[in-house]
């Protein structure tokens, strides 16, 4: 109910009449129901989540007043003027059928209002890092003489019999850990090769993210892990969020390494399992106590090598997941 | 390349100097090449892909021209005046950032074209179901004494082994078969007591989507299978889509268990697990051969049911999920 309030005093401040929440991550962010099919929660005087009959039976876990819609089109045919919109959420032909020519403004306050993580999402965010990590070492054991997607269905196995998944599990070995996003193959992983396994899980909607690589290039491996230990080192509150970036590839530059570095240095985590902030070179803003995010450089060469751990921010730099293995 | 030119010339017949292609599923489905992260396909007199560096090494697996961005927000920045979007796709902020002022027209002629499927599509969608089908039956007889969880993901790995998932499994047992979308639990199953399972496999992109209900009541089950049955002689080429809804619901409402089915009763599968057609009452247009579609009628009072099988239409219905036990 707090952050219903929050988000309902930033809407009266912005001189919105009435926000339409359409991303079920923030439904569930602000009300803590987690819409399975089409919802719609209204940010007004009287907040309203708007739910189909599917979801009738579980709307009563939130915290906010519902209708079951018959036809949700019908519901959002509204007549206030000034209105709110995730607008990186909503598509075009809503746009032009609910909001053309009235005056739009970005709901965005919510998944800034996301960022920061209480207790308690901290600690669904921890059980799911343990829980992957515990998968990690788990089929790190017995990877040799198995595919690549018996290595990855094993790995989510390990996760789902005890929680969710985040996301599929990534298992690259050999040369196909050159590609940052490879799926899951038929081929065998053989003894002594390089593999990259990304897993993560989810508790309680919210999620876990991390990446291991067993037997890579000892020189690149160190480089990686140099780079990272100086992104970590960056990640405290008060300062800026694309010194960690900064520092990462600074590192990777003077390995002759950065040109390999395919994609940012790491993301926020949290019910989404890439969210606000984005550790990148032109990211704006500080660090604030309570974010959660990875840092995760990758070199990708004719071999691949990807560390990715997740940091709580506070005055000094948390690693929630140095307890996984192998690290 | 077949493809690219019906959606050139789609884009050329509606005066569209640039149709700009962000979905992923339809990038595959014109180029093969499936991105994995940020890509847009400009359908223009010489199409071009544009692509993240972590995508390049993949690029080359599409039938067209394709550049690595640096920016993509550089290369979006088009001089075009009449230019083409998925408008069910794209978000307001990118409305806003690159088309705002402009004359732009909806690409949706290429889910119509992915409503139609060729035999490679087919064969693909046919090992997807023989997966799942599998998974279904290895899981079915070891239900006693599991936990939804446990079943969840042992369906899910029996699938990931072979291929990938098309979705979450969902394993829900007694009570909570009465609600549509539940998520598996850490409930166990009891001996004879209602199950229903709904999962579906991936291969090369395509996806399967079956469900079985196991141990249900004799008459609400007669009831479904005869509406399911009944939905499914009205999928032929030439025949209203909405008259397999039509159909569907008369049979429930014979029973009087019309109030208790709370979706539509079907919907296309392909590249996507939910695409065109949806199976609806308010659903326009007629049935063509090549569409692959699931009926899948499910009842929720105390406890649910719901049967869903994939047809192929062609002159006649085909169940391309015939084969799947326990039917």
């Amino acid at each position: 109910m707090r952050r219903l309030n929050v988000a309902l005093e930033h809407v009266k401040e912005r001189g919105i009449e009435c926000g339409i929440v359409l991303k079920p991550e923030n439904i569930f962010y602000l009300t803590g129901f987690f819409p399975s099919s089409q919802a719609a929660l209204l940010l007004k005087q009287e907040p309203l989540l708007l739910v189909s009959k599917m979801d009738a039976a579980l709307a009563s876990a939130g915290c906010v007043e519902f209708k079951v819609f018959e036809k949700l089109e019908k519901e959002l045919k509204l007549k206030y003027k000034n209105v709110g919109i995730e607008k990186k959420y909503a598509n075009i032909k809503f746009y032009e059928k609910y909001l053309a020519g009235k005056n739009i403004q970005d709901l965005n306050f919510i998944e800034e209002m996301r960022k920061i993580k209480d207790k308690e999402e901290i600690e669904k965010i921890k059980k799911a890092i343990k829980i992957a990590g515990d998968a990690l070492a788990e089929v790190a054991d017995a990877l040799e003489g198995k595919t690549e997607r018996e290595v990855a269905a094993m790995a989510e196995y390990a996760i789902k019999k005890r929680a969710g998944a985040a996301f599929e599990a990534m298992v690259a070995s050999g040369k196909n850990s050159s590609i940052p996003h490879h799926m899951p193959s038929d081929k065998k992983i053989k003894p002594y090769e390089a593999v990259i396994i990304d897993i993560g899980a989810k508790v309680g909607y919210y999620n876990s993210d991390i990446s291991r690589t067993l037997n890579s290039n000892p020189d690149t491996y160190g480089a990686v892990i140099e780079a990272q230990r100086a992104g970590i080192k960056e990640c405290y509150a008060g300062n800026e969020i694309s010194s960690a970036d900064s520092a990462v590839r600074s590192v990777l530059r003077e390995y002759a390494l950065e040109e390999f570095f395919l994609h940012s240095s790491g993301h926020g985590v949290g019910i989404e399992v890439h969210e606000a902030p984005k550790i990148a070179k032109d990211t704006e803003g500080k660090f604030e106590a309570g974010m959660v995010v990875t840092i995760e450089p990758g070199i990708y060469k004719d071999f691949g090598v990807r560390v990715e751990d997740m940091i709580l921010i506070g005055k000094n730099p948390k690693i929630l997941s140095k307890k996984v293995k192998p690290c």
